[in-house]
């Protein structure tokens, strides 16, 4: 059983060490492993004016998500949310189930739906996930990532659920 | 004739009175204006890493722009730009020389193409405009602009052009 809560301080050796294992491959985060500090990915994982949300099984970091505004203001009530799966986990439910929480999470906080501006579009399983949830590709912006395996431009997909 | 300049402090309180005079109709900008302050704007049509243009006429403002990446990293080689046009001189065909202005600054800053992530969809003017010079829409994000001035959410499309 998966259990949720909000990240903390001491959770941030083990985001770290997931999320440079991540990122460091340049296939599905913008994210380029050798100009991202310590500094930018505690902001990002713990700052407190987004709901940093972090899943554990028997105390293991299984994932964790950021959840913020798309927009400012008049956009505001629009979500737009980072995920982390610890590689160690995949392909065992975990992702759904961490998705699922954070689509609760943001109808909690009052939004109305949920946009993701740039889903690589070569990363199928992420794409599967998201529309197994009711995420609709809604456009796609062409040749806009470096893809780092591939060594040349992909499109991204932009991806949205109404809450 | 149009008179091109990167953006000096010197032209602050004229780009305030202008950016305020038009954000405050809540019907193309994200901002709000009762939330937006003089600092906000000073970073946002000043700032050293964007690149900043102003254009006048006879000394006087006719418009601005900000431009940017749209993403970090691997992401980089697509600009984001922000543009704002003197309500005092519209319809008279400067929106587009500053549009096409801004798109031989974006190439020649390397960029490869320009993505706006929010185009208000009943800003006609503004979409035919970018239409003009040669971008597409490539993707609407359903009802996530609370425009005010018909009380009511609106669609925004995504718009795209290869530089």
């Amino acid at each position: 059983m998966l259990n949720f809560q909000k990240t903390k301080i001491d959770d941030f050796a083990e985001i770290w060490r997931i999320y440079k294992n991540v990122i460091k491959n340049g296939d599905s985060y913008l994210d380029n492993l050798a100009k991202t500090d310590k500094n930018y990915a505690k902001q990002k994982w713990l700052n407190s004016s987004s709901i940093n949300i972090i899943a554990k099984l028997d105390n293991k970091v299984v994932g964790f998500y950021s959840l913020r505004n798309n927009y400012k203001d008049y956009g505001s009530h629009v979500a737009n949310g980072s995920y982390i799966v610890n590689p160690d986990f995949r392909q065992k439910g975990f992702g759904k189930k961490i998705a699922l929480h954070s689509l609760d999470e943001a109808r909690k906080a009052g939004y109305k739906a949920m946009q993701f501006n740039f889903v690589v579009a070569t990363n199928i399983a992420a794409i599967k996930l998201w529309q197994s949830v009711g995420f609709k590709i809604i456009g796609t912006s062409p040749k806009s990532y470096q893809h780092q395996g591939l060594k040349k431009l992909v499109d991204n997909h932009i991806m949205h659920i109404f809450l």
